[in-house]
């Protein structure tokens, strides 16, 4: 039985249970691990809160150098936020030949680079299994479960947050601020929720995850991500009717001139597995060239789920170190490629397309909205004029919505621009992706 | 960059996919495991067959001995069927110093007890993430995924020959044995399906989850196993009409005072998640005390997703060993209790049932079996009484269904015994299990 020594910086949500899992299940983890795993110390900002799990004075620290300099600390669990200072901790930790467990996605995907040269260089390993999907084991699935696999695509809901107020949206036909407000009241979203609405939080998961299945950094400012700020409930009813969910959705593939990644409101068929998760939940779908399609779900974050990931890393390398190997562990840097990624910018990418015209009820309308689609090779899949809402709209004016087939986004993009400069369309037109059988979801 | 060398006993299916990856992964396995693995030796009884992947004649082995006399393989990967033969195998290998991969569940269901502890004892490695649900790694993910975690409950469709029949039969109202050969004729069942179909492929596969969820064996004979051989179609339409889809499900749940190990053909929600894994998917649930509900979804069986579980096995082992810790390995046994487990047998344990009866169709025949209900303590929630079907039954027998409230199967059993024995009834009443979220089946 090998004693490990374990400290954590950042005492909030996650770090509570954290700290509550290896004191409570203590036992659990030496029957199954074969490791004593001691909490030795917590570092806080602030010790003045009330905490879920309130902690013993003589593992409180005082300075974050009372744990840096503790010779006997193996891992130091970095649960603190934002980017600059997480990544000046991690990086005296290392120096300080500290392995290094975190649930920090933002900075991972911004300075993720950074971080594993040093841990390769100082033979450190950096666990980072809470950073995606909560508790679902996303990153060592992609590393270890499906090692023997070209990884061709994988789609996420990866944000718990969007996936609730859409998931309100669309089930209780609640408006995107209502929604936003009940998910706040219910702690689903923070009291500044931007870093989830806008994608971003996404983005970082997603760059994570790509980083894993490609083997090389993606430059997380390539990524194109947009968020569910400014999505109508309208859409969702029209996407309804065309037999699409509307979801958050992060998309990262390999389309043969490099890796495709982005995150937008995306609308999928409403029988494929992603459209049914729903709420908090998160899931992962991955397709490899010799496993198929697999699908990965779970609580993508809280407490206790996060913690179950944090924990399994702490494990993990708990065991590298127990079993004597001394600084001979395996090295978990995510570019195995030994490249970073050659991204493949917006607007380069393929895909169908919702569209949502405002325009006059009156005749050649569909006619010259159509001329300039075809000029710009966008096929048409279907179409539909609604009647006017009188509640929505003003008199004579009705929402027109297209279905294109696979196209150009490059395209597309100059034909709203040629069609929004005439005097015909009355609004910005809304544009909202769609990823279905045609442009190669699987769905069985 | 360190050299591996693996030997394959058995040629089949799997093994010919198992070679694939390793000859045509070659270069990927490198990159992203630092290891070389060598295929050096593969033996099957006859090598005058037509492969899929066929071989070069230096790799061939002419005697098993060839195998497990040569010092420098390191792992033989175990891919022939049955129990004995492959019992006596890896008991050699085991003696030899190798290190096992293997795929074979109903070694591992019905003499696993006896392989684990040799290899605890000559300290060698098992691998078998291909014998549980194909390409899905559920079995790395119970052990370190979620190694935070006290299991649950475990729910599996992990049969994709049945779960492909079920679907055909709900689906496209196919009835069993024109269901049956439709999958014969795809490749989804073999010619004799007897093992797949009668429920003991899937009673192995959840042997395993338990002993590694609850750490211990479970002793197979104790679990309660029943098939899909005469599910009748006219249930399948009757259950959804209640709001239910029929699947061969395999349960493990602690329950407090054990155990509690079964399958059978089992009712779910229409909404459940369960019940949209169609065709030869796979799926596992799981739920821990800290991350909640999770679920796991992919291809059960197939030639390269088996073989993508069984090669993420050689890496892993094979990392082991290049690690230099010699024989200081992980030791992966799946006892982590260090005890046999404590089954509940059946009929010992609880559930929801549907229960049809064919009765004639005349006054007193409700009254009659709910007042034996009510005298075995059992509860029903809703009864259905069909309209003759005339092109099954005689004339003026009809189907009565009954749906109880979560009671006792000890009891059940006894009411429906009394009421057999009543000139009443017309045939045996056909029992079916239903697990829903009255007797703790998660739905979000």
């Amino acid at each position: 039985l090998k004693s490990i020594n374990v400290a954590i910086v950042g005492y909030g949500v996650v770090g509570n249970g954290v700290a509550e899992i290896l004191v409570k299940e203590k036992d659990l983890l030496v029957k199954k691990s074969n490791l004593d795993i001691n909490l030795k110390k917590v570092f806080t900002r602030n010790w003045n809160k009330k905490f879920k799990f309130p902690l013993p004075e003589n593992i409180k620290a005082k300075s974050l150098n009372e744990i840096l300099e503790d010779r006997d600390i193996d891992i130091v669990v970095e649960l603190t936020g934002g980017v600059e200072f997480p990544y000046k901790l991690i990086t005296d930790a290392i120096l300080s030949g500290k392995h290094i467990v975190t649930a920090n996605k933002a900075l991972l995907a911004e300075r993720g680079k950074d971080i594993f040269n040093l841990a390769e260089k100082y033979k450190i390993r950096i666990g980072f299994e809470g950073a995606v999907a909560g508790g679902i084991p996303v990153i060592r699935t992609l590393r270890e479960g499906l090692v023997a696999n070209r990884i061709e695509k994988i789609y996420g809901i990866l944000n718990g947050t969007t996936n609730y107020i859409l998931t309100e949206m669309t089930k209780y036909g609640k408006e995107f601020k209502e929604a936003l407000k009940h998910a706040q009241k219910l702690g689903y979203a923070e009291a500044d929720p931007t870093l989830d609405i806008n994608g971003t939080d996404a983005g970082h998961k997603i760059a994570i995850l790509a980083s894993l299945s490609f083997g090389g950094f993606a430059d997380f400012k390539d990524i194109y991500i947009e968020g569910i700020e400014s999505v109508d409930k309208m859409d969702i009813d029209f996407g309804r009717e065309l037999g699409y969910i509307l979801k958050l959705l992060a998309i990262a593939k390999d389309n043969g001139n490099g890796v495709e990644i982005r995150v937008h409101p995306t609308f999928l068929p409403a029988d494929h597995p992603l459209s049914k998760v729903d709420g908090v939940f998160n899931a992962v779908m991955i397709e490899g060239n010799n496993v198929g399609e697999t699908m990965f779900y779970g609580k993508g974050a809280g407490s206790l789920p996060t913690a179950s990931a944090v924990v399994s890393d702490i494990v993990d390398i708990g065991k590298s170190i127990a079993l004597g190997v001394g600084r001979e562990i395996e090295i978990t840097s995510m570019n195995w490629e030994h490249k970073d990624l050659k991204l493949v910018k917006a607007p380069d990418f393929y895909t169908r397309y919702y569209i949502r015209f405002t325009v006059p009820d009156k005749v050649g309308v569909l006619a010259f909205i159509s001329n300039i689609f075809a000029k710009y090779n966008i096929s048409i899949a279907a179409v539909i004029q609604k009647e006017k809402l009188e509640s929505k709209l003003a008199k004579n004016i009705v929402p027109l919505i297209i279905l294109t087939h696979t196209a150009s986004e490059n395209e597309i993009q100059k034909a709203l621009e040629e069609i929004s400069r005439s005097n015909l369309v009355k609004a910005k037109p809304i544009l909202i992706r769609v990823e279905d059988e045609e442009n190669n979801l699987e769905n069985k």
